[in-house]
Order: structure tokens, then sequence, then C-alpha cells
């Protein structure tokens, strides 16, 4: 169904020296450094589900689209928060889905579906709604046998590392059944404190709470909440955490003194704060952060500029992560500079930013990374996780940037089945870039095959200490 | 003088690819649902006056390109406000322009009067100063003879339907007259009634005055305000029209309450408003148009983002539409909040959004798309209603909202005799988007052909209700 | 080492036609009308310092990088302030860089230095760590000959003439020194007068105190001010500049009323201003810099949009120009409308804009220019001064601004020996951008290569008067 030479350029010259450049990077291990699989998953080592429960309900990709051509989410099967009537029924959900599995035409959905269907499950016809029914079955009963159980599709997805993404608040005990179960696979958490960063979450308090409970330290007062910080952060890395991130709506960064931040934190703890004062104890709680991974070593992550929740409707009914999310216009020059002023050039501090503006790419954050040692550029994020997007990446930011300053790809997913699909991706369109180099004359072959390596395995590695 | 292969990518089997898909799509009617076309010339059915006032007195692309330049207005034939000296001459008006033909070289306006020279006047040279009056003598023969009456070129050009774009103060008397006449063609009216809407003109309140004068009803208070908007939408509805059309100069929307609205609007009503007043009036009337057009189905055009008249003198001299207005940066994420919020989700309701920032097409307006089910994404407008434009909107836009939340194209022109070379820039570069796909193997030759098809004819009709 | 073809694209049929375009067009004189060498160069014509202090230790482009990946300034030879220990030795800094050369990898810095070692001094190896010391030895030694000396690589370049940039302060001495040698190369200074324009500047009452000195005119008071300042451009026009230079955080212009404006004055000239102040008399002083050009010719150069020193460390150990200052996104609309508003129209005043900010390509920046005959579009500036940056340039202006509202390449730069280096990226660039156009039957080859020849040779000379 797939050929061999797809995202590749079409000039001939170019592609000739694209397939080579992938032919000697393809078969390298995955390196996953940030992503949403379930440890349960690796811990339990059960069969996943139904063909829909397992690559249509919870797939926000995926269910956006429906929804935006008046597809309903409960006909998709996703969960009401009232408990109301939402389809159960596996099949029912995947001819729903096959109708209108044409509006993908053009997206990266469609290629790591594809890609999924033909070189894990074996298939080679489209999807549509005559051949709905015979992938179902050839897939649902894939899943049922013991090569398609999680450890043994880590095992053949050749993945070397994978990271999950955690709660501050998490025990972490998948992760501890993981490695109490002798299996050699490595699955690694990652720090993420926004429940307990996040003021204006309706859980703030209560989770603050909770914090002090699992750390035994004092969260009604600043130094014992950043006590817990440290006590949390500690106990992620000896499970094998490298990273810490952080989602948050802005890129702001705050450098309080001693005093205010304590009169700040006093403020969002008793739920005293305004909307403003709550941004800026996220914008102080980032240069915390960095202050403790430039001791600790933690690879500190900044995913800002999603307007989370932008239906208020659609939140109410189905809850978050529904694919209601926008990206908003996102500054960072001047977002960073007190985090950077004060932390910027500490040799140990290794910042990973990310961005949904790309025009943010080579007016800020190449410039920006392509000077400050503490600074490297994540790969393009969530729609931007893309062949366009992609490519628009390479193009505005190695120029100033240079390629390693960047960091290789995440799959970012909790779509487990995709991730070789996805890195398939990622690594085809930097050979399409490279090959292009190669073909102006911009860069010799030889140091294109050493780059397209780099930013497979070896910088992805690097970066986050893994 | 025109090659076939325009446009077409130069790597051969990308290029036979696109004609493969160009040769199955460009005899397809054209659909035009947004124009600027005057009425008037299908009703009267007159011939047009010479070359010069149809081809370049009234275009503000060709104009404003003459006059960045150094040429004055007054020596291209435009009107002073003043009535001051003005060139009459067409034939003077034509030589200054074909001396300046070159400055469009790279331009869309060169792409459109090439194609228009030739395939509507069949001259084989291309306008330099030296082939000036022989071209102006084909042009101007031509332009007498009955073939090249307005109604004769409807035919010619394959014209399915054609919206005009009409004041809400229109007595749609033209409309009138076609439809009597028992002629074939299908000319549709569209509501615009900015006019009405924003106070910031100097008409407002007269316009208001009149408003209520054809509506009988009381434009003194809100409720007869809104009142006179339904019966007018009725009215343009009855004669053919399936869309308003909006163009404000930000996307704000508001979701004020009952009382709150009333009160705003008794205080534009009685010019008592400021500024910040005026525009939280647009947006709650944008709010309130989709309020009713959730209930009438007429489909709304939002078109937000230009600073109009951007030069004081240039306007005091010559009035609106005369090249000064230039794009602004434009936010919708934030903007459209309210208006999505209370009606984003209602199934009857259908949202054509444009924009003159194209920053906004992947980060803001592809994600809103590709989720709303109420917002489609219109054509590259204005400026970017060119081969690279509409390039940079498919890549931009595609990966995320998909081929199916676009609308086709508007050729948004009234410069009449171009529309055939507007449409066939535009299904030309849709072909050469589509056969980079295929020839990247993102998606399969029998597939592309339907997208094809489906941007040339059927998304406009059903976008627009056509 | 590289390819003749190199920066060319890979499609055969369009590689051909820009191999002709760029064949008809690479001897052309070098016209450098924006530049930042030294007038003592030329004046003094003595042999440049070693490798590493011509080509490593001032170009921040360089120094930049190898600082984003953990090397110190220090050890690349930058003195610090404090005159603290840095590196001297000319060829340990070298080998510290070729150590690092892989990192420029896809950057432009590495097209120019490698252009620069082939065709400058005759090397055919890739810079290495093990290649470093033959490299080095063969520049060291070249740069002790005569045909190395500044007016030998003047001529060696074909430059028909390069401009400086000098602060309003210069008595232009070194200008002075060339013109009286006999010496046939034509260097012109630029009117650079930021010191006495900014008031943000630690020196900026002195500055005024010394421009007081150098006219003999009163810049205690607003009028005299003023007339030093036509004292300083009518000196600068007669020692043969044809343009001045502005260098503002932001694009904002304003309209002051003469009193408001001679207040304005006092406030910042008695250091009573607040930032707003600061920014506001910056604003004013380009508009009346714009009066001043509309009279005495002199061209206006606008480059907004760079915060300086982002780093406050970095500024306190190394001073300005280190490679921390960071693009910001710039806004042109509003904030030029005051400056438009006065003087847009004006016959004589001539506009060059420059931007950090490659949104504002086809949102504000061609719009504008394709309609004001005031403005102009000055080329890709820093970070975008590479391959990437103006193919983007001419994708994102040219179909609303066409070729001849641009005004050809700037070099822009400190590093003489790379000057044929720069222009030969550019003028390949432009090359494949109209063999592109040409391919896809866009524009004609003859009038192609008429555009490559004017914005090689005849739009810089126009536009800047030279």
């Amino acid at each position: 169904m797939l050929s061999d030479d797809r995202l590749f350029p079409a000039d001939p010259t170019t592609r000739e020296i694209a397939r080579r450049l992938f032919a000697s990077i393809r078969g390298l291990p995955l390196i996953s450094p940030h992503g949403h699989t379930e440890p349960r998953w690796y811990a339990e080592n059960r069969a996943f589900p139904d063909p829909a429960q397992l690559l249509v309900v919870p797939d926000h990709y995926v269910t956006r689209m429906l929804v935006s051509q008046g597809v309903t989410l409960e006909s998709l099967g996703v969960a009401r928060r009232d408990g109301g009537k939402t389809e159960t029924d596996g099949r029912t959900i995947w001819r729903n889905f096959a109708k209108h599995y044409y509006l993908f035409r053009g997206t990266p959905t469609r290629l790591w579906l594809d890609t999924t269907f033909q070189d894990l499950f074996g298939i080679d016809e489209l999807l549509t709604p005559s051949s709905a029914d015979r992938i179902y079955d050839t897939i649902a009963a894939a899943l049922q046998t013991p090569a398609f159980l999680p450890r043994a599709l880590f095992e053949r997805f050749n993945l070397e590392v994978i990271a999950t993404t955690d709660s501050a608040l998490d025990d972490l005990s998948w992760h501890k059944m993981i490695r109490a179960s002798g299996w050699a696979g490595r699955v690694v958490p990652t720090y993420r404190p926004d429940a307990v960063v996040d003021a204006d979450r309706a859980t703030f308090q209560t989770d603050l709470d909770r914090l002090g409970e699992i750390t035994g330290c004092d969260t009604g007062s600043w130094g014992g909440y950043l006590d817990a910080h440290w006590e949390r952060r500690a106990y992620f890395k000896q499970m094998g955490a490298t990273a810490s991130d952080h989602g948050h709506p802005t890129a702001l960064t705050a450098d309080l003194s001693e005093a205010d931040a304590r009169g700040l934190f006093d403020k969002v703890r008793t739920g005293k704060s305004d909307a403003g004062e709550r941004e800026l104890f996220r914008a102080q709680m980032l240069s915390e952060m960095a202050r403790m991974s430039a001791e600790d070593g933690l690879v500190l992550q900044i995913h800002p500029g999603s307007w989370r929740n932008h239906s208020p409707a659609m939140f109410a009914t189905f809850g978050p992560d529904k694919g209601f999310d926008i990206p908003q216009r996102t500054d960072y020059v001047g977002a960073l500079k007190p985090l950077l002023d004060r932390y910027g050039m500490e040799p140990k501090l290794k910042i990973i930013l990310f961005t949904l503006d790309e025009s943010t790419y080579a007016r800020e954050l190449a410039p920006l990374a392509g000077v400050y040692p503490s600074l490297k550029l994540g790969p393009p994020w969530w729609f931007f996780d893309s062949p366009e997007g992609m490519l628009r990446f390479r193009e505005l930011a190695t120029e100033t940037a240079g390629f390693y300053n960047t960091v290789g790809f995440n799959d970012d997913t909790r779509a487990f089945p995709s991730i070789p699909a996805r890195h398939d991706v990622a690594r085809r369109i930097d050979c399409t870039y490279l090959a292009r180099l190669v073909a102006e004359h911009r860069l010799g072959e030889d140091e294109a095959h050493e780059v397209a390596r780099d930013l497979a395995y070896r910088l992805p590695k690097e970066a986050y200490g893994l």
C-alpha cells in the first residue's frame, strides 16, 4: 500500500540521496524521550482492547477531525462526564471512523495510520467503508496474540528507551512494577508538576495537600513547598527520570526575591490570588525548576502556548484532551529573560523549548538557542509533528541554530502502536531535508550521513541524558 | 504566449501528475460564491467601456503598484473627490500602464492579465510600450462586439453561479431585473451590512435611518434594529442570497447580555460611543449575525484584519479602495471565543473565516476549523490570492484542517474579464499541491483526482449552499 | 571543494536556467551600499592580522554558535571589559574553532567561510581538526602578501563602491585620508546617529555635548540639536554619503507638534525622561530624519526589532555585539503611520525598511512598499541573510511588492574577506528564485535575465543613489 519512497522529494537525484541517507539510519533503535504511553501497559503486559478503543477513541487528532465535520464524540465512544450514553460497540465506532477516513487525506494522521496498518498489522488495502470490517477483524485478531502484547511490541519496535509523563503526585508504582519484573525494556518516568504549580486548576489546593502528605514536607509554606519538589524530583530521578516537563499557557518566567516569592506563594496557596498572580506564580516556578535542574540535572522541557479546553461546553461534557486545545501566539524573548538572566549561562542547565507558534522558530527560538548554552530546541510539536511542519522547522531553525542545538525527535504520543510510524516520518523528513542540502551542494553527503545519525539517535540520547 | 504547463512544478514526474489532475477539472463550471462584480452589468448587458476603464482604472492591484513607483492616480484616470483634473483618455492611460507593465513581473496581476489577454482577447504578444497600441485596439474592438457583452462572457466563462456583494441598504433592483429578464445566468446577492454595523463610519446614523425606512422597523431601538436585519436577511435570501459578509478591522466577537447590548446600541445609535464601544458593538453584531445564521442558514463570512485607508491624504483625495488598505496582525483564538462559546457547536451555523495574517493559518485557523463544526477556512484572500499564497495556505492548513474544512476558491474580484484566469490559477495550484502529495506517495492519485474535483467544484457549492 | 552549482535547485531544467542566469551576472561589479568594514583599513592599507583575529574573534555569527555549545568567549579570544585573561594565540583559537566547525553545517556561515577559503585563499579541503593547522598557515601566509592588503582585495573583489557605517560624531578622518590618497577605490560613509538619538544609552548626554562642540550648534536646545543634525548630514554628504541608518528597538514613529517635540527634547536632554518618553523621542527623530531626507536626499534606512544585549551578564563582561542580540516581534503598519501620514508621499523621500520579523514580509512590508512611493524593502537582514531566508523573502514579498520595490543585496558585514562570498550567495539565490519562475512559466527567461541584472547591480545603485 505504501511506497518505500514515501515523503522523499520527487526529484530523482535528491530522492536517491534521501534513500541512501535513510537506509543508513532506518534500523537505528528508537529513542523516545517524551511521550504519553501508560507505564501500566508495560507493567501488566495485558492485551490492548479492540481496534476502536486502541486507535480511535483516545486519539484526539482523530476525533477532532471527525467532530469538525459534525460527528459527535458520543458516536465515537468518547465517555461523557455525566455518564450519558455513548457508543460502546467497537465495530460501530470503527465503521463510523472508516466512513470519514477520507477526511484525513493530506494529514499526518493518515500517514501514521496507514503505516501502522501496513507495517504492524500487515494490511494491504486502504481503509474505506467497504474494507472497514476486514481491517477491524485483522487488527482485533492480532491484538489477542502474544506478539501484540505491550512488551513484545516494545521489543519489536526496537525501542531502546521510552519516557512516560507522570504527575508529581504519582507514586510511580507501575514503574516500580516494571523494574521489579526483571523485564529488560527501559521505561523511565518524567516529572510533570503542572498540577501542583498551576493554581488555575480547581484541584490545586488539594493537590498541594497531597504533595505534603506524600513528601512529608510542609506544603503550606514556600520553603516546604520547594522542599517537596526537591524530594519528588529526587524520587523520580531515582526511578530513572532524566527530565521534567511543564505545560504552561505562556513561556513567562520571573525572578522574584525570596520575600516576594514567599508572599506570592501564600496568596496562591490560600486561594486569595488573582489571575495575574497565578500567572506570575507559574512564571516564578519555571525559574525555580531551572534552578533545581541546574543542580540535579533533570532536563527542563517547556511546552507553552496552548489554550486548553477552548470550548467550555465540550470541556463540561467530555473533560480535557478532547481536541479543543488551540495554539496561541507565544513570546519567548521577553518571557524567558528573567530565567535566562539568572540561570541562562549555568553549565549544567539544559532547557528544551517547544512551540505551537511557528513564527517564533526563526525570529526567537533559533536566535536564543543559537547563543545560550542552556537552551536547545525541541522538535516540532503537536499540530506541527507532520511532514510540512518538520520541513519548516529545519528550514527556519537550522541556518541560525544549526542541527546541534536541536534534540532529535519526540513521538509525544499515547498511541503506542503508531510509535514506529511517527519515528519513520521524522527520519524520512530529516533525510529529505538533508538530501536537499546535499543536492544543492550545501553539505557533503558524508557529513549528511553523520547528521542523519545524530538526529535519529545520538542527539536525543545526549540531550535527555538517556 | 503562455505555456499550458504554467504554474506546474518543474520536476517532470510531478508535472505529469499535475497535468493529469488539471485535465480532469479544467472544464468544470466555475462557482463564484464571493465577488464584487456589478449586478447592473448582467441586468443591462451593455458593452464594457474602453480597455483602460475596464482593466486599469478600477483595479487597485494595478494602480497601487504604479503608485508605489511614483505614478500618480490622476495620470491613471482615477477620479478625485474634488473633481480635480485626471486623465480621461483611455489610450493615454493604457500607454502609461504598458510602460510600467514590467513592474508586475512575478505578481499574480501579471498572470491574470496575460491569461486574460491571451485566452479572452486572443493576444499573443507581451504588453510593452511598443505593443501597447496594438493590444489596446484589439481589446477595444472586441469590447464592442456582442460576444463581449456581460451575459455572453458569463456564459463563455462557464459560470454556473456568481455572487455579488450588496449593501444591506441595497434594494437589489438590478438583481430583480436579472431575474425578470428571463436570462438563465444565475447571479445571487450577498448580505453585507457593514454600513449599518460599523459605527466608525461617518454615515452610520443616516444609514440606520434609511434601514428603518426600508424595513419599516424602528432602528432607534435595539430590538427594532435586530428586526431590521432579520427583515433584510429574509429579503436577500428570497432574492437568492446564501451568505452574508462582514469586513471588520478585527475578528473580535462578544456575547453581551440583552441589557448590555441594548445599552451599547443606544450609545452607538446616538453617537455617544467611544472607539472601544464601537469595536465592541461590531463584536456583538458578529455574534448576532451568527445567531441569525444559525436560524436562517445564511453562511457567515468574516473578513477581518485590513487597516482601511491607511493614508489619510490619499483617502481625502481619492476615497476608499485605492490600494491603501494594509493588513495587520490578527488574532482569532481569543477574538472568536465569545461567539464560539455561544454558537460554535450549532449544527446549522456555517462560518467561513478569512485572514490577511498568514501566521494564523497553522497556529489558529486550521486548529479551530479542524475541530469546530461551524468553522470552515476560506481561500487565501487579497494579497494572498496568488500562486505562492495558495501553496502556503495548503502547506500550512491541510495537515491540521484537512481539505474538507476548506471551501474551494473565491475570485473575489470586480475585474470581470479576469475571472476565468483567477480560477485557472487556483485550480492549477491545487493540482500542483496535490501532485506533490502524489509524487511523494502521501496520497493516491485516484484520491487526488477526487480532491481536485471537490476543491474546484463540490466544496464551494456545498459550503455556500449554492 | 565547492560545486559551481551550489545553491541551485536540483531539478535539471531549473538548474540549467539558474546557471544561465547566474553566468550573465556573476561578473558584475559588487555594489555594497550598507556594511560595517572599517574605513581605516582602506586608508592605511595595512595587512590584516592573523586568521583567527580576521575570521573568528570579531564575527559574532561564529562566536555565538560556539558559545551555544559551551565554548567560552574567553577561549575564543574575545576581550573582556575588565581586562581579564583571554586567549591570545591565533593558532589556539583557530584549532578550537576548527574542532567545532561541524556545528555550522547547514548555516550561511559555513557557506561564506568555505567559499572564502576556496576562492580567496585557494584552499581545497574542509576545515577539520586535522586540516586546521594547514589552513591556518595558508591563510596566515597569504595575509602577509601585497595581494591581500585591503585595497588589493577591494580591487580583486570588483567592488565598485562600498559604504561604511559611521557615528554622527565621527570626524570621517579615515574617509578623508582615503580621498587624499589618490586611490581610486570608492568608499563612502553612512550617517548613523543612534548615539545622539537614543537617550537610553549611558553616553547620550555627553555625546550630545560633543555633537554641539563638533558642529558649533547649541545641542541644549531642540532647534540647535536639529541644526546639528543638518550640519552633520551635510558634512557626511559632502564626504560621499548617500544614506543614513537607524537601529531602533522598534519601528515606532511620531509626529509631534513643534512645542511637544521641544518639550520632549528638554526632558531627554536633561535626563528627566522615562522609558516611554525616550521611545517617543526616538520615534519623533525618525520622522525628523525623514523630513531631512526629503530635503537633502539621504536615503533613510530603518533597522528595527533587535533586543540588544539580551544577556546582561554577557554584556557586562564582554560589551555589545557579542551575539546576544535577539530579534523580536515588530510592527510596521501602525508604527510607521505617523511618519507616513506626514511624509509618505514626498517625491524625494526614500526609506528602506529592514526586518527581523519575517511574518511582516507578506502581511505588512510588501503591502506598504507596494503602494507608498517613499518605501522600499531592504534585503533579508542578519539572521535572514541566508539561502532559506532569501528564498522566503522573494516568495513572501514579490507577489505584492514586485521586484522593483526591493533594492538588491546588502552584505552588511565587517568580515571583509567574506564580501564576495556573501554577494555570491545572494546572486545565486536570486537566480534560483527566478529560475523557478521561468521553469514554471511564470516569467520569460529574457525578462528573468533583466531582473537578475537589476537585482545584482542596477537596483542597489539606484536605490542608494550611488
